[in-house]
């Protein structure tokens, strides 16, 4: 498949797609840290994305971001949706998700919640182990399922591999049982890890992936759908591909390899990070000590209040400040909280004006994934990161 | 100070404190994680605190449990509060907390925040920079000032030494901008990090503060107030020290270098871990291949739904199950949401029940303190710790 779009976009291009939340941003006052998001570039997302897949099936993983009006974008759209929970469930269907278009994606599911999906008319779970299988089996009879299966994944920004998945040796003793249970065992899952930079880092696991397909084939398990999960990778700072350009280089390897089975896609961060910035506010720049090398800049928004990618310096963010284009140093970067975890980034430091100082507004770049629906209730008595979405393009 | 009780308690005994909430999570049925808490517990814990710590006043870190009838508890057994954040001050005093017994003790407060709480009557705040003395001095003028100082605290189970506090070489300089600011400046304040396990452990930090508490003096300050913060340890499984007994300890430590002086203590932990445990459920036991040496247990509740604090494995919870008693064996213990990162324990397995399985209830103990504040609005649509407080015993 070839596409006529740019090969690769940059950081600064990305954000000028961004402009209508930055301007709006720019023209409003915000008493606490809100994230402002624009659903017509989350539509805009999917259609790049769906561009570059033909014929997958595009589920939005709506962990990345919950929000009632990206969701309702989204259904606009024509995509489909991955659920984590009966609540991702219950939002999805109450803004007119069909029930046909949800899969519920959790290998990990309470007895009464898949019971409660298979009323609602979800008909396609995840799973990973025999227990899982018998509890769909028991709530959801006749289901389809798929095996989800750990690939190695060391390339991704945050990867995944551990917690979720089985062996590959373990797939077709798992088809087997489902089959036995009744259920119908459609096919396979994996997920390359979330933020995966170059569609080239797919390869690998692919061909893993494709030894587990090709030996359950041979055991007769008639498998038909390929779930090729996450991973299409956000814009934060450095060089990615266009969403198009980097989905098609996906679908020609798994082309290459799986021929034309049905392919499913889970992306989450792709499609929602770039249409969201936080509106932010410093609260306190310090040095420890005359002679401290680093200042330490403390802003409004933290770990617990919608930071939380920032654990080990994963995902690291891009600030905007008033004060960009005056002199600028190295500073460490910390959040509001009494919690002395709720250090942004210390040990790659960010560069900040020198000028930076208590109730200067910052803004924080391509935020719209994993953020507000990480937030905490309440820390340290801070209310949970707000949310405001655009109105539509009219 | 010597004190008639018991040197040291162990697991057992504290968890026979915690045996109201038991028999009520033993009796009751809840649809989703639940923290069940016993104010009577806290106020008794209040008490015993107390007993240590003499003439000094103890304000509560109300962030460690916001629950309102935490607070009320607590208002209505004498001990004043730490406010961390303008919703903590509003929370405390709309429960009738006298603001003469409030302090705002995060050193990084937004400036409409302080001016808030000026209006509010609270008039001792915390400070660890120049520019926060000038918020201070701006917005709450001659409010009285303590300086957090930064001393080594590395026993501490979860250390706090990096964000907060300044050198002690700027305590002096900063000492007397707060005057020349027309501000107050007490006293000093200092952290020797959350769960101090032994109260000896106190000895070198606070030998550490006394330097610099002279060295204050001697330039003529007239400090009169030292704020100990907390620290008091909560049981999670290791044998502590009974609070009257430890806090004693510290008061003599305290006495022998400072003398008379006024002296203000700030317990989380220490006033409500034990009072409350959560009721959660298995949701899934699985293995990841054939010959997997270990089980994974997933349960209901993980790190994004008020296990925060088992980040890096800091603090151990303990947990109760229905099958305790049968045979058991080390598992990995994971949260239920779609994010590798919400695994609980696996660098230190947890040993459980071998005939464990989805449904099964789980009980985690000493669960009272940073669980339910800590967790998020809604990640993956799982909806927050709830949070049920026992009637008062009539």
């Amino acid at each position: 498949m070839t596409l006529h779009v740019p090969d690769f976009v940059g950081a600064v291009a990305h954000s000028r797609k961004a402009s209508r939340v930055e301007t709006f941003i720019r023209a409003n006052q915000f008493d606490r840290p809100t994230l402002v998001i624009d659903p017509a570039q989350v539509a805009q997302n999917y259609r790049d994305l769906a561009a570059g897949l033909g014929g997958a099936a595009i589920h939005y993983a709506v962990k990345a971001n919950p929000a009632r009006e990206v969701i309702s974008a989204l259904i606009a759209a024509g995509c489909h949706f991955d659920a984590a929970s009966r609540g991702e469930i219950e939002l999805v269907l109450s803004l007119g998700a069909d029930p046909a278009h949800v899969s519920f994606g959790n290998t990990i599911k309470r007895a009464s919640d898949i019971a409660f999906a298979h009323e609602a008319g979800i008909t396609i779970f995840a799973a990973d182990a025999e227990e899982e299988l018998e509890k769909i089996a028991g709530n959801a009879p006749g289901a389809r399922v798929y095996i989800r299966v750990i690939v190695e994944n060391s390339q991704a920004d945050w990867p995944l591999s551990r917690k979720f998945g089985c062996a590959p040796a373990m797939v077709n003793p798992l088809l087997a049982r489902a089959a036995e249970l009744g259920l119908d065992p459609v096919g396979l899952s994996f997920h390359v890890g979330s933020q995966t930079r170059q569609a080239a880092m797919w390869a690998g696991p692919l061909e893993a992936l494709a030894q587990v397909w090709d030996a359950a084939q041979a055991a007769g398990h008639g498998l038909r759908l390929l779930n090729i999960g996450g991973g299409f990778p956000a814009c934060y700072g450095e060089e990615i591909a266009h969403p198009s350009a980097y989905a098609a280089e996906v679908m020609d390897l798994v082309r290459a390899r799986f021929g034309d089975v049905q392919v499913m896609a889970e992306p989450g961060r792709g499609l929602v990070a770039n249409a969201g910035m936080i509106a932010a506010e410093v609260m306190l720049v310090s040095r420890k000590s005359g002679d401290d090398l680093h200042r330490w800049v403390y802003l409004d928004i933290g770990k617990f209040s919608g930071l939380a990618e920032t654990i080990d310096e994963a995902i690291r963010y891009q600030f905007v400040t008033s004060r960009d284009g005056e002199a600028a140093g190295p500073c460490i970067l910390a959040g509001p909280s009494c919690d002395s975890f709720d250090v942004l980034y210390e040990k790659k430091l960010v560069d900040l004006p020198l000028g930076l100082t208590s109730g200067d507004r910052v803004m924080i770049r391509n935020c719209g994934a994993y953020t507000s629906s990480y937030s905490s209730v309440g820390f340290n008595g801070f209310p949970p990161l707000d949310v405001v979405a655009l109105k539509p393009i009219v």
